[in-house]
């Protein structure tokens, strides 16, 4: 493993960059309405949906941009990657179109979808205890005795640019719609996609409020905000957004989310699930747990929206299909 | 009732007009593509989402029209409409705008969700049994003891000018990505929506094919078109697609389809509950089966596809929530 310590910043111009390199691969997702979302909020809701990106969620779009730069000669040894499952997705997948070999170390609780999704795209999947394994160790392990490139799910700063092309989508659309976006939300884990995003919305509409969205019980960003400073959530156990379940955000996403963002929002486990529902009857998409977060908390009243234009970030659609039929029921 | 007997051609210029008409409140649903169904079927497919149109279903772009152009003074008498569940929401969405009473007669057997729904517009729902009743009769009947307005669901020039406005759409965004649309399939119950669909496309797109989509069973447009006449299906019994059970094609719609369609395709229920699965786990999108019929048959390989740009149309996602589950599991 020769990945230097993660410390670069990202500024607009990486996410411009980014853009032009995932844009052949990537799905540009459109900015969604709802007329039925309008009116449940009171006020004028966009949706990001994720969901619709290759392998259903946004983070093909880091993995690509991190994977693209891997200089040829470093290639062959592959890359390796530790995820619950959206990243280890990204990650084989932009393996697979880059001809490279990927090796993915997931939770051997995550999602059965999310693990077979990952073998489909062609990568070797090793799993571990979440509870008494070091995913990090495990991962740097493989690097070390294959060569692979090891590919941070968030703490990089090629990572964090090709998220931030989520961000830059949303800051497009809303200036052709001749609108500013006065509230983003999007779910975050380590925090490489509100990092990215802030970045790109705040570089084209300086005055818009960034908010990361987590379960209530895994807030470390809400705390880690407030603070001023990286903190740990207290949470025991386990919550329905099982992409969103890190226990402290990350160095280089912190540097940059404690600078851009507002704040940071939760919603509980059951406003979570009936977001996921609303969504199924309402809105007919697709969401997982962790992507509908940013959406469960505005639609329990926990964002200020009155009169703004806000813009809410679906980030992924990988859910089981036994825990999506219980969570619409 | 004073509606006259249908008898009007449709073109393209009712299509514009009708297209200014919706646009205040009708959701401009984007064209899709994805990847994973790009390399599934081996050529580049597009989808027209109107399960993310107000209602769940494009069924409120042709009601709308339609109500629109009620004269004020017949407007106190309401109107009524008879409709399995996607059109009874349209009409009903469409007089709550407008601030019209709806009386919808449904059968006793539609999904539930599409009942409830149909209600929560603030239309009042009459059930009837769909062995033994002639919904039509009940629905003049109403409208002649109310002085109310029947909107039909697809006999009618201004319903299926309103359905066209999907096809309008089409035919602008294949432009704007300077693609031709060599084949367009739509679901067909009456054969407004294709018949709205057809006559915008071939505006722009005189050489595009135009295809309807049904239930194997249920396959009195794929019928009529061999033999250049109105043929009812010979299904008996039921099929999962309830948006879809119409028995022959409408009058009017026929006299377009007949004219601007290449032929009909069919799919099993077998095969649209496996395109209803495929879009859950792969699009991530809520199609209702009978919504996901064109899918159905693309998938299933009953087209032929092989270097042409095809664009299918998903027309709905009002599905139970217990079949929905069963469908995806």
């Amino acid at each position: 493993m020769t990945e230097p310590a993660p410390h670069a910043a990202v500024e607009a111009a990486d996410i411009d960059a980014a853009a032009r390199v995932v844009a052949p691969f990537a799905v540009r997702t459109p900015l969604l309405s709802f007329p039925v979302l309008n009116e449940r909020v009171g006020t004028k809701v966009f949706l990001k949906p994720e969901m619709l990106q290759r392998t259903g969620s946004f983070k093909f779009r880091g993995a690509f941009n991190k994977l693209s730069s891997i200089p040829q000669a470093a290639r062959s040894g592959g890359v390796v990657a530790f995820s619950s499952g959206n990243h280890a997705q990204g990650v084989a997948a932009a393996a697979q179109i880059l001809n490279m070999q990927a090796t993915i170390v997931m939770p051997a609780d995550a999602p059965l979808s999310k693990r077979e999704r990952t073998k489909a795209y062609g990568a070797e999947v090793v799993l571990y205890d979440r509870d008494r394994e070091d995913r990090e160790a495990i991962a740097r392990d493989i690097a070390a005795k294959r060569g692979a490139t090891l590919v941070r799910p968030y703490d990089d700063p090629l990572v964090i640019a090709g998220q931030g092309t989520v961000g830059r989508e949303i800051a497009e659309d809303m200036a052709a719609l001749g609108l500013t976006p006065d509230i983003v939300v999007a779910p975050a884990s380590g925090g490489g996609l509100i990092a990215g995003v802030a970045t790109a919305v705040k570089a084209r509409f300086p005055q818009a409020m960034l908010m990361s969205g987590e379960p209530e019980a895994f807030d470390d960003h809400a705390r880690s905000l407030r603070a001023g400073k990286r903190e740990a959530h207290q949470a025991e156990g386990r919550t329905i957004c099982d992409a969103l379940m890190a226990s402290i955000p990350g160095e280089l996403t912190f540097a940059i989310n404690s600078r851009l963002l507002s704040h940071g929002v939760t919603a509980s486990d059951a406003e979570v699930a009936a977001a996921v529902g609303f969504v199924f009857r309402e809105l007919k998409l697709v969401v997982e747990p962790g992507g509908a977060v940013g959406l469960a908390a505005l639609l329990s009243g926990r964002i200020d929206a009155k009169g703004k234009n806000v813009v809410i970030v679906l980030s992924g659609g990988n859910v089981d299909a036994d825990l999506y039929a219980k969570l619409v029921a």
